[in-house]
């Protein structure tokens, strides 16, 4: 006896979109906020729109000592514009590579999942259920393939969309630092909350119409119907791929290479003008840590979702096709954009940040508030949304589950979410011991800085693993498969909340960076210091966001594919698994190895044109002549273009090739081998970096007495903190972030490949 | 219908241990050699032993140029007495603490193992032959407890015998080495084989004394008798994990404190008698890369040969008492002996080094040769040794087994050895672009440096990990654990000449030290540079082989203990297991942590100390006084004493509280996560410190045009080459060579344990 969800159908059909809408509509009205500061000097003069609240002005004054207000704004609207103009163009160049792959890759989807019943058009009896009728694999192949379009394109689009968002926002944070560090921090982090509730919002959307077209043609088949939904992941996934590994790639050879001449044979300050790499910099924070971490989390989201759709598709809720319970997943995410949308008005409207000390309180608020509200949140929906019991598939049987023991795997994915949030803080933050350890072994050089940084990474490891393996064992013995996946979409469900925090600091590095090139005084400079060091740490929060749902997501779309590929244990004890399992472990590093010598090639060539630079334009020392900052750009862009292809045609081709050759459980070895691995390096790699950066930033910024010691800028332990931070910067941006990538999309690859590996794969097993 | 082994029992009961004398006896002989370069002056006058061959002196007067040779004789002695002096008080520091260990371990092990059956004294149906009658798990528990203090005390023996040996020889290769290259390598050479023959054969020995002895009580029960046996692997590898943590740090710590403030600091070069740590440094390569990777081998020796009895004495081997069968896998090793002592006369008297270049290929002859003829050793033993058809115990069932499909075996794991070697080689000598990438980038400094040597590092664990798994799949699916266990063997059955080319290099090192401090000639420099440059890829070759071994040998030991534990399939796709898994694939990085952070601490204590004394003796830069040696060697001996606990304790605790609240799956899971994900980090780690130190060697001696342009020493590029061979110091002789054991360790301990766990383990899911 198996009674429905209390919500009626019809509530839900309208309930999901209206949220939806809801976070675009908070989105845009963020963004109009913040265009009311203007960035354009003489439209300041022409325009009326912001004219009411016109206070501003007497403010500046206040603050600015001497400076031509009107050229510095016109000099910030000019470094703002070659920002924009460089990621746009940088991204459109990706998008064009990216493109031709995504028409390949939907090819092959398409050819091999038709060939599974060879390209019949006749319906079949359903693999869970023989005694129904399911749609023909080849109605599979043409609607994942679109789905699959769907993803790449929305995932496109986010990050796309975030990249603009975050390019219109960092001139005017840095323009609102002339009033106070606290309305620059409302500037950036409203710009944020755009890109997070744009985000979060679209992706369910669309998601949604998705699911509703397409069961236009599936009718009562949802088996088939959310089978050919898993296309969305893996699209949304794959250009998260490149959007990491390219944007990664391109920032961090633009950091690195302007830092190796600028910083340590020139000795001029970070993000100074002269610096021809400069511009690259800054055009690589928007299309690495915003455009690629959005189509990263966007990936994560629609995983984690279509992971549990699929497995609720051959569990009670599909097999009594209850449409409600059906979208528990969905209505968890909508529940989530109105959470975060209640969290984001505790820091832009509840509360006022009036000193520097209190922003990273702020931004540690968001994510207890958040966490705190959503826990009431999936309590409701839990209750409206979910039978009191139901089946849940679970390698073969159906498990049956209470709806509280759902409740209880969403929270324990949400709580485990901010713990490890808490501990990347601190192992991040300069606030605390870790850090400040790292920095006080400057005093010896490099080496030992770099040795306890390595350290201070691996130990980090440590708590967020062991949150990470509660939150399996407890959503997994609840609810199998299907309970790692709501876990994971409970880590995911403040995801807007997350990107707000996440996004906020790559602006005000940004903000930073064009304080510095227009010319503005040393106190702008200081504010944005103190809201980019906060951004460092946020920054690291949201990658261990980021692993922490990857590694349960991933978890989740193995457990699905394996219910798929029809295997009903993977067992270590038998070769083929276990030779998966090590050469699986093995994978993350043969990919950071591909990535971080790409960073440091495209970084070389970058030192020698900015070299070249410093050498050949006479007066680019002295400030009187301009640099070339177009061939830098280029370099950037040519290198990460050229780069991203092995590491992504590893990443791609493995499940293939695997699948194909040697079946689904030396798949499944190296799936979970992947897995296992990578959330440790990923974790590492991002903490490690996270720290060496704030290091540095704890000696520049001589807060406290032990501070002052190790400073100031340009002393031996600064020197040896600056090639810390150097090393660090292809970990924790390049490297790092993209493994969760790595080990997400390799799973969902293979669940939607599981139809066709199930039926022709291993060959090379089936003729020795 | 099983039939017997071809060679009658009592010829193996000959065999073995005349093999074992012989390898003793050619060990005494190459001592005899080595100790006929006489090091007291004094006594070279009135001694007449070496005085036949007078030959000696004239070319002595040949190659060095007025320098008093009397006086530097007796330095070097004076030297080589206060490296000696200071390593025996270390290891005798040591060994106190870890005998205090040792006998609280042994008393756990009795009292676990003795709870079994309640302490019963009564015999008892066996466990997987339940008509026959087996002795009480109380025996088991005292033989158990017996084998262990063996194995410790052998595993303690082999280290010291190793150091004892090495700090015989430096001075006598430094002496040799004013004769030419070809003599001091010769010395160099003997006595790593002097190592090398003492430790596989007295190994072997002890074993195959132990088994007879314990077969007196045993009888007929083999079951119990081989389970009891497995204790000797587990002491031999708990002694060697202290030694390689506690000798690595100390070895590190004083490494990177004297090269922090004499290097980079004072500008004087390495080894120079003004540093105060330089004693303590030369100290450290002899327990730590000596004493600890010897005591680490024999462990991999013991280990693999427990594996292999225990899962042998369940099989038809055992059930029909075929004894010479029994003890294959000390033919092996018996055979392996007689194979290396006829490729050491390849390097010793059949050929001989006339230059540099021919050091290198003198030695990768020595891996080639070996592999060959101990292929056609193998082919022997398995013609002879085994019945052409036999069973093996696979998991609850008895799997059919040709004669030749196990010489198959042992050959994959043989010649897997050899490629790992190769690649290592590839990857760590500075002969091959990897490492002359690396020099090369330390043009942009030593950020770039670190970026490409991290990522050298995760390269150069692609290859070796396709021929382990290669390895284990062909022998696994073969002969289920017992060929795992074999390959294991084969890859460890040259292990006298992998010991003799891996001492070979320490021992270089510190001939070089003695040289320097002695105040040589910049030619006698040259050579041991030379000679040391090889012994770092030897050194990386020799890590190779033993984590490559570990990684077998666990996975045999882990297959052993899941048999023993009675588990018949370790399922991914239980809660009970990923979750082991997960924390497993964790551990590795926590150990990381620990010990890279312990070099760190320590290194820093040094480095105060060294500046201290540089401040506070009047005299010291200028070479008028003699710093304080022993303050520095007081100092690594401390903080290894203090810091090899936390590491040793997470290791060793793990299995126990694991298997005893968390049960025996989640232990599996943890065994095979720590397994593949601790093999990487180990292999990179290894390869990136030994790239590294050699990159910078390569800047170093300038052979080529490209070095040339880096150099020369004090430049710009040199100095960041400096600041990743410190980095590197840690990663490959504290964490990387120690994790082998961690990953082997906790897999024999499960093993020892295993009944106790399959009665009492699991306690928490047991009340929850």
């Amino acid at each position: 006896m198996v009674a429905s969800a209390f919500l009626p159908e019809l509530w839900t059909e309208i309930l999901i979109p209206v949220c939806a809408v809801i976070g675009i509509a908070f989105s845009l009205f963020q963004w109009f906020i913040v265009s009311r500061v203007r960035v354009s000097a003489d439209q300041g003069a022409s325009s009326s729109s912001g004219g009411a609240k016109n206070g501003y002005e007497d403010s500046l004054i206040e603050e600015e000592e001497g400076v031509n207000d009107q050229s510095v704004v016109a000099k910030c609207a000019e470094i703002q514009t070659a920002i924009s103009e460089g990621a746009t163009s940088f991204l459109f160049t990706e998008y064009r590579y990216v493109g031709v792959f995504m028409v390949i890759f939907a090819g092959i989807i398409f050819v091999f999942l038709g060939s599974v019943e060879g390209f019949s058009t006749k319906n079949k009896p359903c693999t869970y259920d023989e005694t129904k009728t399911c749609k023909p694999a080849l109605a599979t192949a043409a609607f994942s393939t679109i789905a699959f379009v769907l993803g790449a394109v929305t995932s496109v689009l986010s990050g796309f969309l975030g990249m603009k968002i975050a390019t219109y926002a960092n001139a005017r944070t840095t323009l609102e630092a002339r009033k106070g560090v606290g309305k620059a921090f409302i500037v950036a982090f409203r710009s944020g909350a755009v890109m997070g509730f744009l985000l979060a919002a679209s992706g369910l959307l669309v998601l949604y119409i998705t699911i509703n077209v397409f069961k236009i043609y599936y009718g009562d088949d949802w088996e088939g119907l959310f089978e050919a939904i898993t296309g969305y992941g893996l699209g949304g996934s794959s250009m998260a791929l490149f959007g990491r590994v390219g944007g990664g790639i391109y920032t961090k050879a633009a950091d690195v290479g302007a830092d190796l001449v600028g910083k340590i044979e020139r000795n001029i300050p970070e993000d100074d003008p002269r610096n021809p790499a400069v511009i690259a910099d800054n055009v690589g924070d928007n299309v690495g840590d915003i455009a690629g971490m959005g189509s990263d989390l966007f990936g994560s989201y629609a995983e984690a979702s279509c992971a549990a759709l699929v497995v609720a598709s051959i569990s009670s809720f599909g097999i009594n096709h209850d449409f409600t319970a059906m979208c528990y997943p969905l209505l968890i995410s909508s529940m989530g954009i109105l959470v975060c949308l209640i969290t984001t008005l505790f820091a832009t409207d509840f509360f006022e940040i009036k000193a520097v000390k209190e922003i990273e309180p702020a931004l540690k608020n968001q994510l207890i508030i958040s966490t705190v509200i959503m826990t009431v949140g999936i309590a409701v929906v839990s209750y409206v949304g979910l039978p009191s019991s139901f089946t849940i598939f679970n390698f073969g049987t159906q498990k049956v589950v209470q709806n509280w023991q759902l409740f209880l795997c969403v929270c324990v994915g949400l709580w485990a979410g901010l713990i490890i949030g808490f501990v990347t803080e601190y192992y991040t933050s300069n606030a605390y011991s870790p850090v400040q350890d790292v920095a006080d072994s400057c005093r010896t050089g490099a080496a030992t800085n770099v040795i306890f940084g390595l350290a201070l990474g691996y130990k980090s490891v440590i708590i967020p693993i062991f949150a990470i393996a509660v939150s399996i064992f407890v959503s997994f013995s609840f609810a199998a498969m299907y309970g790692v996946a709501v876990a994971a979409l409970g880590m995911l469900s403040t995801i807007a909340t997350g990107l707000a925090i996440d996004a906020y600091g790559p602006i005000s590095d940004n903000a930073g960076g064009i304080a510095e090139m227009a010319g503005m005084s040393h106190r702008i400079r200081e504010r944005t210091d103190a809201l980019d060091a906060a951004g460092n740490t946020t920054a690291a929060i949201g990658k261990g966001f980021a692993i922490g749902s990857a590694a349960l997501v991933s978890l989740a779309l193995f457990g699905a594919f394996v219910s798929r590929a029809g295997v009903h244990t993977v067992d270590v004890l038998t070769p083929k698994v276990i030779i998966g399992l090590l050469v699986g472990a093995m994978l993350p590093y043969w990919f950071s190895a591909m990535t971080m010598k790409s960073v440091g090639s495209a970084a070389l060539k970058m030192v020698e044109e900015v070299r070249r630079q410093f050498n050949t334009i006479p007066g680019l020392m002295e400030g009187t002549a301009k640099p070339d900052y177009a061939t830098c750009v280029k370099i950037s862009t040519d290198a990460s273009i050229k780069e991203m292809i092995p590491p992504g045609c590893l990443v791609m081709l493995t499940p293939l090739i695997v699948g194909f050759f040697f079946g689904v459980e030396t798949l499944s070895g190296v799936l979970a081998g992947s897995l296992v691995s990578g959330v440790q390096i990923a974790i590492s790699a991002s903490n490690t970096g996270g720290a060496w950066d704030n290091a540095k930033k704890y000696i520049e910024a001589g807060v406290s007495e032990h501070a002052k010691s190790l400073g100031p800028k340009g002393s031996e332990p600064h020197k040896a903190a600056v090639i810390g931070d150097t090393i660090g910067d292809p970990l924790k941006d390049t490297s790092g972030p993209s493994l969760n990538i790595l080990i997400k999309l390799m799973a969902v690859e293979s669940l939607v490949f599981a139809p066709f590996f199930a039926t022709h794969g291993g060959i090379l097993f089936k003729y020795l």
